[in-house]
């Protein structure tokens, strides 16, 4: 302890670590504590380097308010949102993909009826959503509570409006019967992540651009489903091979279909995983592996 | 692009640092990618736990003011802190060696002379600091600007206390013609580091114990030499060999001594090192070593 050098002293913060109560605490910060170190290490990091990470994580940690969450756009924009996601949705094949949470989602949207409007005024072309939350057998899910937010036409979500007065591009609906739901809303644009903090500076020096293609966000809970947090993306986007957040899944782009009165309509069915089950394993082998 | 699962993502991202013009900034935010996504790999981090380490480093941000610096704990208590002082700081043997910086040094303290008390009404045990700033060779270094400061007996910085009205424990002295300098102050105690923030939590959760042991800390700048960041610590501390921030070096404790009348004194003299020195090559082999 009193001669801790770069390499031993990785070992002796591992030890202070060693009588943590928690064992998945004392896995997760004994990992974290070795590839922190390991990138130090790696890059050899400067005093100027580390002052200015400080800084940077600082003024992040004060960009976030009630209305803005810079921590989960630096986590967004590093790919570790969409990896933690990626570890955590290893479902059977026909269960509908996740992807990324986001900063915009509010808890405690208004509710709404089938065939309400949603947007309640937000900017953009009108567009019918429909819709059917179902099993991997095709058994209709009745009553799953389907939470939709979207950007609207000028790629702002309410939230990011200083004006707002109530909710607009959001709501909660439950399916019914038969599994099916539809609402009016106005159509996905694309829009850029909020780039006037810290993390817009990141993606300004790293000559990365802001802009997610466009989406239109689902959560989708029901009793005995494993809890369903996508997107569906709009074809045609120019931006869905370089979404700002990596979040694009092939099998999440759909077509937005103008019909003739120039109004827009969004089919998606959705096929939630079961809350106990387990990815099929990639061989029938019965043999027991070693776990040491 | 539109398949990324959790072993390409990594990939992905890095492509897309690909244009950075600042070939250093690249190398940075590609490692720390790498090492970021492979720690949430190691330990398959879930979605909860994602969503505990961004409220947390929230938290850590919305704790820093102009009094607090609480990322600069954080990464005290997990030893980056250390680790980068060591990476940045190998020196030629005979030099002072350096330790963390800490959050509680001030720009700009009072200026002092030879002899003054820097203490200005802190509360502690009166204590006379004598030192001298030498080269390697024995070289006085004349004019080095010393900044000291120092917790008091209640374990305080001056900033951590609301009611401040003057500096107290700190301030700027230069070295004389003989390197030396001396000055009045009270004795070093132990203290904790601020703990009612996340940090806290953080140690609490580990049961790790806040304290650090007793130290002055000293900043010596000098033209012609590397900028020596140090601290002196009190022998005899039982926070020797627990430092809450990895930061004592056996050659940097010292003897604070009491004297007949109960004040203290304590001498120590810094070394420093020539600010184009390197570290001494380990072998004194000219062969060119294959760079690939
Ligand atoms: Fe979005
Ligand atoms: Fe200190």
């Amino acid at each position: 302890m009193r001669n801790l050098d770069q390499y031993n002293i990785t070992q002796a913060v591992i030890a202070r670590l060693a009588q943590t109560p928690d064992p998945r605490l004392k896995q997760v910060l004994t990992s974290l504590v070795q590839h922190l170190h390991a990138f130090a290490r790696e890059v050899k990091l400067t005093e100027a380097e580390w002052a200015y990470g400080i800084d940077f994580l600082t003024r992040v940690g004060h960009t976030c308010d009630d209305q803005r969450q810079e921590f989960i756009l630096l986590s967004d924009t590093l790919g570790l949102s969409m990896l933690t996601v990626a570890l955590n949705n290893d479902k059977p094949k026909g269960c509908t993909e996740a992807t990324v949470f986001g900063p915009f989602h509010v808890e405690g949207a208004p509710q709404f009826e089938h065939g309400a409007d949603v947007a309640n005024g937000a900017p953009g072309q009108p567009c019918t959503v429909r819709g059917s939350v179902r099993a991997l057998d095709g058994t209709p899910v009745a009553g799953a509570v389907i939470d939709v937010w979207q950007a609207d036409a000028e790629g702002k979500y309410d939230v990011q409006r200083d004006d707002l007065v109530h909710a607009q591009g959001r709501g909660v609906l439950r399916s019914g019967a038969d599994g099916r739901f539809h609402f009016q809303s106005v159509v996905a644009e694309p829009y850029p992540i909020p780039d006037d903090g810290p993390v817009g500076e990141m993606l300004r020096a790293t000559k990365r651009h802001p802009w997610r293609p466009a989406h239109l966000h689902f959560r989708i809970q029901a009793p005995g489903y494993q809890t369903l947090v996508t997107h569906v993306f709009r074809d045609g986007d120019p931006y869905l091979d370089s979404d700002a957040v990596f979040g694009v899944r092939e099998s999440l782009v759909a077509n937005w279909v103008q019909q003739p009165d120039g109004s827009y309509s969004l089919d998606f069915d959705f096929v939630l995983n079961p809350a106990s089950a387990q990815a099929p394993p990639l061989t029938r082998s019965t043999e027991a592996s070693p776990t040491a």
